[in-house]
Parts: C-alpha cells; structure tokens; sequence
C-alpha cells in the first residue's frame, strides 16, 4: 500500500460491501465565535445543533418577483432548453431544472453574491467561498415524485470528492411551501454522523436483493434508528423564505399531488479550503456544472 | 329512450365524453336538527360545512392496542392471507389491506358496532345504516404511494351503484399520523359540489394524449379550481384519532418515505335507504367484499 497526499485520506469511508456509519470529524460551524455576519450567535447555535436554520424572510415580495421572472424567462428560453445544463422531463418537455445558474444567469449570479446570502455561507465556513452547485428547479404538482432519504455530502465526498464536511446549502423558496406540497424534510442533529452506504447489495440478505438498494441510498434500518433518534421536521413557509443546511443532514422530499409547484434557487457554498479533489468512491468526475472545479472565491 | 324506474335517474352523471360539475343535489347531515347521538350540534355544522369532523381521541390508548394486536394477528394469519379479500403487496409479499374485515374479524365487527361509531353514522345519514365496505390499511414507510385525488362517491356511483350522496366514511388511526408520513388530505367544502370524471381521453387535447387519464380521475384543470377555491386541509393526529368525511369529499394523500407506517382501519357507513342498484357508469358490478349487496343494518 502507497501512501497517499494527506488531502486525499479518506476520513468519511462510503459505498463499500456494507453500511459504516462514522462520526463527524469537522465542525459544523467554522468561523470563530463572535465573527461579523448577517447571522445572530443564537442562530448559527441553533445552526449547528440542528444542521439547519430556517429564514421566515430571506427575499422581500418585490424582490421574489425578480427571481420568478428570471426563472420563468430562463425554462421558456430554447437557447436554456437547448443547454446540457438544462434538465428537461421527457414526457411534458418541461424544464425542471437550470445547472450552474449563476454562469447561466446574471441575476441569478446577484443573488449568489447578495451579502444577506453569501455573507452567512462565508460565516458558517469561516473562509471564503466558492459556488460548489447552483440550479433553479421547478418542481410541478399533480403527482411529481420526490427525493429519497440522502446526505448530499455523502454524494459530493463520494462522485465529487469534497473532502471534509465544510459546506452549506440554502434552498431559497420562490414559492410558497405548505405542509401538503412535498417541501424539504430534514432530519434535526443527523448531521453529526456521517452514513457511509453500502454500494452493493449484499449477498446474504434476501430482501435487499428483491429490494434494489441504490449506491448512496441508507437501509431502511439505519433511516428508523435516524428517524427514531432525531424525528423529522417537515419546512413551511413564503416564498422568499429560505432553508441553509448543512452538507452532512438527513433529507428528503415526499411526492407533490397538489396542483402548487415548488420552484426554488438551491445554491451549494464550499469553503475554498476544501477544494474539491478526485471523487472519493467513483470511477469518473461529475460534469462540471454539478460538480464545480473552478475554485475562484465569490465577490 | 325508455323511462328508467325512478331509483336508477342518474342524478350524478360521471365517466362520459367529457368533465361534467353538478351542484350536489342531496343534504350533508340527514338527521334532523337535535336528534340524540354522539355528535353536538355544533360538531354537525362543521361536518355540513367542510365535508369532515376530525375527533382527537375516538379510541382509548388500550383500545388502540387491542386493534393493533387483531390488525396484526389477521395480517400474520395464512388463512387471511389466502382469502381473496386480502391484499398482498407484489414485491414483499406483505397483507396491505384486508376487505370486509369487520367479516373476517369478530373483533373488528365489533368496532363497528361501537355506538361512537355506529351512533355517529346514524346521526349523520338520518337512518339505520350498513356497511358497504369496510377494510383495515397497513401502509409501510419508505417510499409507499399515495392515493391520487379523488371522490369515494365518484367511484360508488359509477362502479358500486350507490344512488345517492347518503354515505359517510370514518378513518380510524392506529398509528400516529404525522406532518411527513403521507396523511389524509381533503379540499374542505369540495363535498358541495360533484365532478363526473371524464371516461375517455379526449381526442382533440394532445397533453391528454400523452398523459392518459384514467377513468375516475380529476383533470389538471378541475383540480387548480378545487383547490384555490376549497384549499387543501392534511390531517395529522395520534392512534385512536378518526376523520369522518363525506363520501364525495375531495381527498387523496402523499406518499410516505418516512419510517413511520400508517395503519388504519377504513369503515363506509351508507343508509338503508340508499341501497345499491346497479352501477351507473361501469359494465359489472365489483365484488361484494368490495362493494356490499346485503344491506342489512348494524344492530
């Protein structure tokens, strides 16, 4: 066995024979205590032992009409259409998503550089930061389907190779999200541990095999002992609200029936000390436009 | 054209060309203002109202586990399992539902009886009433579909030939219902109104075309309407909880990616002055387990 550059240690094991859960090796909260930012000390303390915090108002009305009209603009614009970036649905041909939308966009790229956004990503990374993902999505309603239980860490650490847990989302709402509409569930305090999944499904277990298990994806066992240690709390609110969380938190999104669509801005910071490397636990790099490699701080 | 005796006019057309709304042509409430039963006077109104009455604790915490235990022994039992009325999931080769249950189970038949139960279904429909179906739910956590939109009577009239709107469903809980784990939803005041379904796809609509409807199910369009006019109530509540609504109350649910399994049991009250005949929109009758012919009253 060689030794490999330190940057490359592998501190968050993943998609090996079997599920491995580790603990967190890395803050939650990296500035130090008391550091200037648009967050209050109880928020970022609320931030780190829940691994989200919640904006009742992170936009004003005026300014989510802005968005929206940049995001109607951009999933009605063929050239979009056209990019690999955009994530048309095959049945309807609708755009469902925008990647890299702040390259696509310069409104979108505003809003990255917003001090009341990028100025509490820099706060809770104690660095600078880079853009790791950004997209809009317009999730519809009358039955669009959800996202299973994950830790995006789990998958940027694994296919993107982000090394350490230095890394914030915020999911900005440009519409408003009930409590019937499929909204963001988080797991409160999963963030602590890291669940490393089971890549392969196991021999020995007989349901597993009937049951696919895709890589990434927690058993049902480690999900009820997450769910049953930290409950699930499901997210409300305007739009213009906003959710930041942090890259290791249990999430996930039940199917929307009503006939209210979710559109949202979802933009990934990473600290410019945690620099992507080669992914930890795949053959190839994502594209860039999922995963970035231009490490060039926001401004 | 030859006149149809008097118990078949289809006074709920459903399952043509296209959608058709009809203004609901029968009462809410049946009974007469201040006849005795379960219900306070005030809880009717609400019921007349909205088309639901929600009860926090119709069952004791003992109770709940006494219908658990059946709830599990029946689901456990090979000779349940073989019977036609109970429903084996594919895959796992788990009993979801049972029919008839208050058939198969003497303890379930006596729930039935249960003058909070029975009682409130007489208050409601104004008459001795039967049972036209009856089942238990056992729906598991992660990643079980929902129920699409839609109206029980819709599907009574035109499959089970239930004349009129006399009928009344109450969902007793067993499990808690939480914000996350794919609830009841119902569009309060969506009873007033009926929607006949369109039966075929039609031909000049080529979004349709692509995204086939099935019969008994709300358009895109009349759902929008429904829901801004009405809004969207999701029900949460502890085991023992129980929503009564109104057999043309509007409703469906998500689906559940939590770990927590919503099991339930489903009693359909209708009056014995509103027997089945035959079904109006539909080539055969659905079985008995499904759709009661012996209309003989609960004692």
């Amino acid at each position: 066995m060689t030794t490999a550059p330190e940057q490359t240690t592998d501190l968050y094991p993943t998609r090996g024979a079997t599920e491995v859960i580790t603990p967190r090796q890395d803050p939650v909260v990296w500035s130090r205590p008391g550091e200037d930012g648009p967050f209050q000390p109880s928020e970022l303390a609320d931030y780190e032992r829940d691994g989200f915090f919640a904006i009742d108002e992170l936009l004003t009305g005026q300014e989510v009409a802005h968005y929206r009209a940049e995001l109607d603009r951009l999933v009605n614009d063929p050239v979009v259409r056209a990019d690999p970036r955009a994530i048309v649905e095959p049945r309807s041909q609708d755009v469902r998503s925008v990647f890299e939308v702040h390259r696509v966009s310069e409104v979108f790229a505003e809003l990255v550089r917003d001090p009341r956004v990028v100025g509490r990503a820099r706060q809770i990374l104690g660095s600078d930061v880079y853009v790791h993902q950004s997209r809009i999505n317009v999730k519809p309603g009358f039955g669009a389907s959800g996202f299973y239980w994950h830790s995006d860490f789990e998958t940027w650490h694994a296919e993107d190779g982000l090394p350490r847990m230095r890394t914030v989302s915020v999911s900005i709402a440009l519409t408003e999200n009930y409590d019937t509409n499929g909204g963001l569930m988080i797991m409160p305090g999963s963030h602590r541990s890291f669940l490393g999944c089971a890549g392969e499904t196991p021999k020995d277990n007989y349901k597993k095999s009937l049951q696919m298990q895709d890589a990434g994806t927690p058993s049902d066992e480690a999900l009820t002992e997450l769910a049953d240690r930290h409950g699930i709390r499901l997210f409300t609110g305007k739009p213009g609200s906003a959710t930041w969380f942090d890259c290791n938190a249990m999430h996930g999104s039940g199917d929307n029936i009503t006939p209210y669509p979710r559109s949202n801005v979802f933009i990934v910071f990473n600290s410019v000390e945690n620099a992507a490397v080669e992914p930890y636990a795949a053959p190839v790099r994502r594209p860039e436009y999922i995963g970035a490699r231009d490490f060039t701080p926001v401004r």
